[in-house]
């Protein structure tokens, strides 16, 4: 299952805004498609939006210019415009950099040839994000045990990477291995992507689980009804803070004072060791609208109602019990080991 | 400002369920109409949901038998009809008992002069709750200081009781006294009972506020940005254990892993001091439309999701800062200070 294709040289995508209700898949023509797409959540996860985000990089090429020189202008504008989408993930920006390595390294060659080689390299990250996505499941697996309750929040799954997903691909690979886990999913307001996609996820691989509302979860956890949390990332920094989406943070304050698991699940791809800690990572805030009006149907506040809406929080690595990665589990202290593991690939 | 008039012995109540988008009155003309209101949530809140339904049983009992025996039947269904409207507030159960007793009081009487001081009581009960009101905002505004940042869980304010509310009664005070406190309303899923009726009256009364989504009063308090919460509660055991709207445990640990000052409101009929703590506290668990389709208007789970519905949960004593009631305001240790100022009234 998966919510991209690349497919001769043309770019399609599972319609995110219209899920769980239709499975509407469109086309990215061009730049401008692509960064609407990631901007409207159309495309959202972190890993997916640096996969798709180079594939619309792909497509809005096609028509540049065959002189090396305005290509070249043509491409770091491009790059640049892509990188405005969202601020928050890190992997947007590590995607697109990756391509532009590769444009530097094929100066000497002529614009065709760049083309091809930034196609290839496209097809690589996709490539490479299906067996991150495997290694995570693999890893994390051996952190659940039969018959788990496990937790998660917002979506991680196929629909935020281009493969099984990170938090969801360990509890993919869990149920494969015992088939009597189950998951709670926080609905995760206000955009919803546990209600609407990671349910809609788990009822395509058959996985039992119950959605909860956000507030809930912190009771279930008293009732002991919780064995451990898996969350993705948005962005990891050197010393393991951890951005993600909005009530990460409540969940993990919960978890730590419950004595519950917590776990993040990502690619080295989330990584910022450039960033020495949390507080430097820029945290998004998104319309008004998308707390009023809830899933652009129901309004549920005064009109005009004040409002405040970041669709990321900043959990502290004190607060995370494990960091799942593609290249195994990393623990505190972190960020000596995050350097072991991460810089050293 | 009110949300319920008893006026010409007919009983008249705006329609909770449309707020904020519409403003509508409905009378209520039998008993079967009072359960429903409730049981639908028309008219909630603890103290008002007692005021209501002491009400709706002078209207059902308008047609009650004038033998005595006969009344005295149809008295105690009505009676036991209307406590089943909903489990946990235990303020329902206070007032219709309170009745009750004056109608043993008044068995020597005829059934009219019974009738005449059932509805005398009902309207004693709703005038002391405006007093209640007054009162717990009275002693709660000492707690406020100017400036602060208060953040809020569902509506308690005149939509939930028959006065100015218990917490909104202390941030309408608060307001008075202080105009610079700032309010945050969490929008309390899944009824949104935050984003719709709260930030209705703090619109109505002209208070600074902001909605949040019940997942971002974490981030808020982890940037400092609370100072106080306050909250009211459905049930209070003898050990000061509260039941109150699923979401409040949440708060309440996370202000006290952030040390932030978390504060029940609740007038004197919301302790139940044959309950010893808060394990015997019966918790309803309501819809799971209620969950899967908000605010009746947005789908936003797969159809017929798998869903967890509780609509209260219980938070320990040890996370109360203190109760502040109508009789002043009580610290720990609860069991004895609970039994000192509430009993001995």
């Amino acid at each position: 299952m998966y919510s991209l294709e690349f497919c001769n040289n043309r770019l399609y995508y599972l319609d995110q805004t219209q899920l769980p209700l239709k499975e509407n898949w469109r086309e990215c023509k061009s730049l401008k498609d692509g960064c609407c797409a990631i901007r409207e959540l159309q495309v959202r996860g972190a890993p997916l939006i640096g996969v798709f985000a180079a594939y619309a990089l792909c497509i809005g090429m096609k028509n540049f210019s065959l002189s090396q020189k305005i290509f070249l202008k043509q491409f770091h504008n491009a790059v640049n415009y892509l990188k405005s989408s969202r601020p928050t993930a890190v992997n947007l920006f590590w995607a697109l950099e990756r391509l532009e390595k590769v444009v530097i390294r094929y100066s000497a060659n002529t614009v065709s040839q760049i083309k091809k080689a930034v196609v290839q390299e496209a097809k690589a990250i996709h490539k490479e994000d299906i067996q991150l996505c495997r290694r995570m499941g693999e890893y994390g697996v051996k952190l659940v045990k039969k018959g788990y309750n496990i937790l998660t929040h917002c979506n991680t799954g196929f629909l935020a990477t281009s493969g099984e997903g990170t938090a969801l691909s360990v509890i993919f690979s869990a149920h494969k291995k015992y088939r009597d886990i189950h998951v709670y999913v926080d609905e995760s307001r206000p955009l919803l992507q546990g209600a609407r996609l990671t349910a809609w996820e788990l009822v395509k691989k058959k996985v039992p689980y119950t959605v909860i509302c956000d507030d809930m979860a912190a009771y279930l956890m008293q009732q002991g009804k919780v064995d451990v949390i898996f969350v993705g990332a948005d962005r990891i920094a050197a010393n393991g803070d951890t951005a993600n989406k909005i009530g990460t943070y409540n969940l993990a304050v919960n978890a730590f004072y419950h004595k519950v698991l917590f776990y993040v699940v990502a690619p080295f791809s989330t990584f910022d060791l450039g960033i020495s800690s949390g507080k430097d990572i820029p945290i998004e805030e998104r319309s008004h609208d998308e707390v009023r009006i809830v899933f652009g149907k129901a309004q549920i506040t005064p009109k005009n109602a004040h409002v405040y809406n970041p669709a990321f929080d900043v959990t502290p690595a004190k607060l995370i019990t494990a960091i799942i990665t593609d290249k195994g589990i990393i623990r505190p202290p972190y960020r000596k080991n995050i350097r072991k593991v991460i810089a050293s690939n």
